[in-house]
């Protein structure tokens, strides 16, 4: 529950309209009350602007006339609506205090202000730092750092020896650390390499509901600043991330690849192994990284659906497309 | 344990054979016993038909010279034999009562009949219905609802403010509600757009292991009545899924598209975000939903593996296609 | 911790240096110290090797020239390497003994020597054999057998009548034995066939963190002896895995699916259901397999990325192969 005025505060923008109105909830363009905040960004929307209910708009200079009510200017009104919708969080997702129930190992170094939900478990030796709050179910292997403020949410899995950073979130189902896929091969089949690193992640991370990190090989699995992973990612054994990069849902990234910092990866992009992206590379949607990418800029490779029919012919012509290109040739060379 | 007078009954059939013979399990064409219920609606299968030992046989009347045993004719073998499969599916899979360390928050409502295994964890103010199943470690969030005879099995996660229609069916490691993934760019990274909305799921639907539904933004994200979903599906933050639509393995969502009624997406198909698919779509397996599809009808983008060798070229045909297009341009223009 | 004598021992190779030396970690070429065991066996690295400070290098004998340190002279460094890796297995891990919370039905069988973390539940008529050791979080359905030392980690849900060989190792989140995914189209929506096979897991099985194992229809899923399967692989209902098959992450294979002995997949390789694939096939990554594979040898149908661009041409020469395949037959009829 916030008034117009801190509202203003929080984001540097310029109120006009009533400071003490009270903004309870969010709302869209087309959703919002008279208890809502809402924003304006997208000139498409002019139509629902005008009809918006919203108890307040946050929306650009040039674009004050087109709402009658309260409104807030602002330079970038997304992103100031991003830091206003942490104001409305629903912190009671989270259990206050320690839970009975949650096993805490006499070696494991708790600070004030933690909050662990039933059935938890830390292991010997991890470090819990001020402000941290964990769900239900979590494990926290041994040996493990856990920093200030960060957010453990129900079911998730942190192998021993993991370091996490501050202020990040890791959603339900997340397991980080398990280990690497490393195997030799043998005349009697796969040999087991034990994979004797663990997983750094730095501050300010996000990570997804059932995205996997597998720890290093020998060295450790690292995860940049400010990096975003959304839910089902795979991070294999030895990838490196650079800061502030951000993945879409069922990303996999190969083993010991290298990633630069402030990448954009769509849904279900692929990276192979042992390749290296430079920084500010986007990669589309199911795009394929087969080779390393030395150039920043945007790459892609997904083929979008067709008609069955037509689909069916193009497979072939695909499958023909040697054949396709002698015949080119030989007429180039009648 | 069946009859087959009563399995006639059940499936509204002709029974033609012995009606006390007693049925205690399922069978194929090639594993059934005595004490075995069968069918039949696949014409390539008549060998095995003829030798098959099972105690019942559901086939068509037009099949039915073609087994010699015990047998009840339907219209369609198949539908019959799935809702007879469901007299004998293993109850023993669930925990009956509540559990001693079933966590159960004095504000939430629980229906008499409900069953909780051990280390469930039920919060504030949710109401399950009567008749559900919960297994064991799972975590119910505040504010939640969960319907009738709905099972939800163990180690699965439902956040907060979540609804769950009647006669559901949610397998293991499942997370529902997670926080949808939204971000606005600002000069020091990404700012976390926090997710307001809730997920609503309508009633018969299945949901596999591992699949993860995330929260609406400000909204909530929406899967219809009788919808099926596999295991490892993705559901981004803002879908909508309309009734009876089926997606298989691994298939991903992104966020705010909105998806037709009986739809069927085979494994691993993808849908970009803010698309519209109308109702009666199929997409085959892997393919690549990159715009809104206004036309009902088949769709697909897979290429199928060729030989490695042979792949190599057609790869290097693909990358030089546009030369090859020139060529052929200029041949025409000759 | 081992002595160089004892390394030689296990590996079965001549030690050059001093036999009590003793090693207490692994090591990169880059990264091993005075205390380390490292491996060469890539002649791009042989600069890295003159420099290494290794305690112990293993190395083919026509390489020994190569390192002055002690080394230990073997035909295989990567295989030798593999072996000797286990032997420096962090087995803290584990939880030793059974935790008081751990829930065990009376009418479970466990061994002596088992070990099981916190908030476990193994429900009636399991079998435990002797040195398995299970983590917290976990369930093992009713009926399910765990074959002896086999390691099942943190929330990893195995569903009744499951059956595990000896020797694996189960990583957390994994699902094994869930519902397949079986539906009769009904004019009402999808009628659910219940599927009342089970999941059978051969011996030194590996299965990563969220992966997915469906039971069978009616037989069983069966996974064969020295199979390693990555993380958030997802195996649907009756497929057959042949033995020393492996997979890397986010593979797919869809139902009734039989793949062969020794055949190896990239990552999110697919697989469609109901096709064969014979012994010693490889997938590349993203390969997608829609029909039999009837030959050994390699197999492979991604695209890598290229620059947007070209890619927008690409796809648009893709979408009019059809009119140019059209074009190149009416030059070839003039």
């Amino acid at each position: 529950m916030l008034t117009l005025l801190r509202i203003a505060e929080i984001v540097g923008g310029i109120l006009i309209g009533d400071k003490d109105t009270v903004i309870t909830d969010l709302g869209s363009l087309k959703s919002a009350k008279a208890s809502s905040l809402s924003f304006y960004n997208d000139s498409r929307q002019s139509q629902l602007l005008s009809e918006c209910q919203a108890g307040v708009m946050l929306l650009r200079q040039q674009d004050s006339e087109l709402f009658s009510g309260n409104k807030i200017l602002v330079g970038d009104p997304y992103l100031a609506y991003a830091r206003l919708s942490q104001e409305f969080k629903d912190v009671s997702f989270h259990y206050s205090g320690i839970h009975d129930t949650a096993l805490i190992s006499p070696t494991a170094m708790v600070d004030d202000g933690v909050w662990v939900n039933a059935y938890s478990i830390i292991s010997g030796n991890s470090r819990i730092e001020k402000g941290v709050k964990i769900g239900a179910n979590v494990r926290i292997g041994a040996n493990s750092i856990i920093g200030m403020n960060t957010i453990i949410e129900d079911n998730v899995v942190i192998y021993p020896g993991s370091s996490i950073g501050v202020g990040c979130c890791i959603s339900s189902g997340a397991v980080i650390g398990a280990s690497g896929f490393g195997y030799a091969p043998s005349p009697h089949g796969w040999e087991k390499i034990e994979q004797v690193g663990s997983v750094q992640i730095g501050n300010n991370v996000d990570i997804g509901a059932n995205t996997t990190i597998d720890r290093g090989t020998l060295d450790n699995t690292v995860i940049g600043d400010g990096v975003k992973l959304d839910n089902q990612i795979q991070i294999a054994h030895n990838v490196q991330i650079g800061e502030n990069t951000i993945m879409a849902g069922c990303v996999a990234v190969a083993g010991s690849a290298k990633i630069g910092k402030r990448c954009r990866f769509g849904g279900r992009a692929s990276v192979l192994g042992h390749l290296e992206i430079v920084d500010d590379v986007t990669v589309y949607a199911n795009g394929f990284v087969a080779n390393s990418i030395r150039q920043r800029g945007e790459y892609a490779s997904m083929i979008p659906v067709q008609k069955i029919s037509a689909w069916r012919k193009t497979v072939a012509n695909i499958n023909r497309l040697n054949r396709l290109a002698k015949k080119i040739k030989s007429f180039g060379e009648t």
